[in-house]
């Protein structure tokens, strides 16, 4: 009846944690559906319990991957790999060493900071949504002090255990594994140069040419989820197996495999760019989501996770930013929109127009509808605030003015409320310290990766105006889903294109995209 | 931060128990969430894995119940009772008393049988409707065969540790606690009798008055939807703390007092009366549910829970058929369906014909759609099924038949397909065999709590007219809702109705109304 691990593989210790781990993913995915649950579903009034239910659960999940026979297991199934080696495949191995880093990383912390962390996690979702509706900053701030407190506190562990050179590497890596943030630091640095240079080229390229035209229709809200649906449908995403929300809350991915759940802002019917870009974005998480081994042996099993949330972001980003804003992409949707909106001959919805608006490059003040070209220095603002945060510089208090000042010192604008300023995003809130770096990692590599498939697929730009996803969906399920944590994500980069990360292929993608057309 | 449970209670077993049940009841509700998204939100390509997830985590439970910490505490509490039964008031041994017929309970089974158990439900859930879809009986034996067996052995093993005088005796008390399967005899057979002499003389009554006027109109699926909603937050249900929700499946109640799901069936827009008649049910079942004890020390602990089905059914059939189909309730929705569904004078639809057609007398084939009066025979049946078929005197391949033959002898009507027949309802196909004879008691209670409502209510029926059910809800509350399991079904009806549980209550309700008027 149940999908039973079928391994036949000769070490006891390693199969008996496999049923765990295994184990473990079903809690998990429950976990999951119920976290998603409370996104959309959920009445308001279960909230308290809610989290006493996830964070519970959490708690278990935790108390079952540090149990002592679990101890005993690594250990005996790490003997069996030095002493019997052949009968070892690279899956194997890649799994086991999965096991021991969760193992590892679970055994520093307690049941109860798994449980605060799990209930911070959603009592600040539900708090972030209010303040950010409010503009309140200063309500938000009592709980922000609590959960920097607490991320401090588990940095400290983190850092020990890892030997992080610093407490907010420590953190970085949670999100990705076996990076250090020199590293960052200087990709950071590269880019912060060179964009900021290329900034002003591009807005005096832009503003030689005819104004874009404003979108002024009315696009009905179940038209655009349709489109929404209809366009990641047609990338690879799976409604058998997953589906779109909208929530009234920030927009998440998230979910197993076989149930991938992405959850959206409720559409606006003056605008259905941004509904449409945060359904490509999440939809990229999920066909990476969908895409990862899941069957038989090798479900829930650590090697069939992802590779964190720098090579996540990059297939949210590859979706969102690199392919669909290329002409073409815009082309094979302008004259769909015309049927789908009853708006026939729009001036703002022309191909070129429709374009010519996604790629408007200016300083914003949101992240979220930021340009490509600006959309760094967001994440650089972020990323030195948390730097400067979790190493104890700075105090939650100072964040608004930091804020404020490196935003005119680096773009010459500044947010007039905080809701347009530091309450735009979740992620502190949530406790999601050491996240932002994986947007620009993930721009990196989506474009890295990009270049690459553009050798590999031929007429790829043909192909997308035909609306034809089909090799490109290939190409990354073969190179890169499919492949789960099989190899570290900087392994698999260079194995797929044949270099190590680089700010390199960035780059040139944007003078690409915005210096020579 | 989390709800921690506050008692004070001297006895250290006891603050330890309730500490487990609160963690069980917990996992008990996650349960409850993902097995409702199971028919609400999940995608169809989730199912194997949901299926596991389920029934692992009811796997889970028993473990945490039976563990041999729980039967140590248990012993200990109870000594500590005797030892010094002033320190335990009527609540704390009511709850002390449910731990330990939940502990016995689970300790007769495996956690592989709770894992079955689960899996059943589920997969049955989900079977039942494709094959009542297709009206495929023999698509649908290979399972009930698999149930039967399994249920078998189930109640082999209840019948010895209860007591019980037959199988499916064991059975009947895991829903209805307390009653023996001689009383439930008595019962149906005077009902049998004294029904089955009343339906010629209702129907004869009924066959002199002028043609009950069809419904002909277009009723559109989501105004449906919003009277049902409204109609149920009228008569009490906290919107804020529970949810009505359309599903493909049959229908159903359930969660927890904070997060009440009801399901129902798709609003069919040729007939809004069965859609209405469904919230109508499922909301009673939902008011009873978010009615319970819930908060503090009380939450998800066994004084808290429900009495049983006998009592969960009383409560939705209170609502479904004695409150719903008063000439008050009818004069009370007419005009508002006129608005709603755009149709001033439609005929069909005055209080007068609308009511006539939910009081209409007649032999039908289906369950769901019978009228009061002939709504025992239905239960009467499978009851009888049940029976023989637990105890090994028919086989699942000879239903059909013996359905056919039974309801040509009773009702003078055959079913013409199997849909009309065995398949219309899902109740075995889950493996709730013994749940059938809970809608008839349901009944009973129902009519006998009615007849004392209208006693302590004065003017209750100007008060349905109105549409103004807060007395009616405050009697519910006080009288059953609140009161948990602090007392057996039987006792509580007893003390609030003065007199002990008996079919006369019903037979007389169904005299005044299908023969005094």
């Amino acid at each position: 009846m149940s999908a039973e691990v079928p391994t036949q593989h000769p070490c006891h210790a390693y199969r008996s944690l496999m049923e765990r781990h295994r184990n473990v993913g079903r809690l998990a995915a429950i976990a999951e559906i119920i976290s998603r649950d409370f996104l959309t579903a959920m009445p308001e009034g279960a909230y308290m319990n809610r989290l006493d239910q996830i964070s519970y659960l959490h708690k278990r999940i935790h108390n079952d991957i540090v149990c002592c026979d679990a101890q005993r297991e690594l250990e005996e199934a790490q003997d069996h790999v030095e002493a019997h080696g052949g009968l070892w495949d690279e899956w194997d191995r890649a799994n086991l060493q999965g096991m021991v880093d969760i193992f590892r990383s679970h055994s520093i912390q307690t049941p109860e900071t798994m449980e605060e962390s799990a209930r911070i996690a959603n009592e600040g979702r539900r708090l972030h949504r209010e303040v950010l509706k409010k503009g309140d900053w200063s309500a938000g701030v009592p709980h922000l002090k609590r959960v920097v407190d607490f991320t401090r506190k588990m940095a400290e562990k983190k850092a020990k255990w890892r030997g992080s050179a610093t407490l907010y590497e420590a953190l970085v890596q949670d999100y990705s594994p076996g990076l250090d943030l020199k590293t960052i630091w200087k990709w950071f640095n590269q880019l912060d140069r060179e964009l900021l240079q290329m900034l002003p080229l591009v807005m005096e390229r832009q503003s030689q040419r005819s104004k874009i035209v404003e979108m002024t229709g009315s696009f009905d809200p179940k038209a655009q989820m349709w489109l929404n649906r209809a366009l990641i449908e047609m990338l690879g995403f799976d409604f058998d197996r997953g589906s779109l929300h909208e929530t009234s809350h920030s927009p998440v991915e998230g979910g197993t495999p076989d149930d991938t759940r992405l959850v959206i802002k409720t559409a606006d019917s003056s605008n259905f760019l941004d509904s449409l870009k945060s359904a490509l974005h999440e939809g990229g998480h999920g066909l990476y989501t969908q895409g990862l081994p899941a069957k038989g042996e090798w479900a829930y099993q650590p090697v069939a996770q992802d590779l964190g949330t720098m090579m996540h972001e990059s297939q949210a980003l590859f979706v969102e930013m690199i392919l669909g804003r290329t002409p073409e992409f815009f082309r094979f949707l302008a004259p769909r929109l015309e049927g789908l909106f009853h708006t026939i001959r729009d001036p703002a919805l022309t191909a070129e127009n429709l374009y010519r608006i996604k790629t408007n490059v200016r300083p914003t003040l949101n992240r979220r509808q930021a340009d490509e070209v600006t959309y760094f220095f967001h994440i650089f603002l972020r990323f030195q605030i948390e730097c400067d945060l979790i190493e104890g510089k700075i105090e939650v208090e100072d964040i608004p003015a930091y804020w404020t000042e490196w935003m005119h010192n680096k773009l010459g604008i500044m947010p007039q409320n905080h809701a347009e300023g530091v309450l735009q995003d979740v992620h502190w809130f949530v406790g999601k310290f050491g996240y932002f770096q994986s947007y620009t990692l993930g721009h990196m590599v989506a474009a890295q990766i990009f270049e690459r498939m553009r050798t590999d697929i031929p007429q790829i730009f043909g192909k997308i105006e035909r609306g034809d996803f089909r090799q490109v969906q290939y190409w990354l399920h073969k190179n890169i889903y499919s492949k789960g944590s099989l190899m570290p994500a900087e392994a698999l980069l260079k194995d797929v294109t044949g270099y190590k990360a680089s700010p390199d292929f960035l780059i040139s993608h944007l003078e690409n995209r915005y210096l020579s057309d």
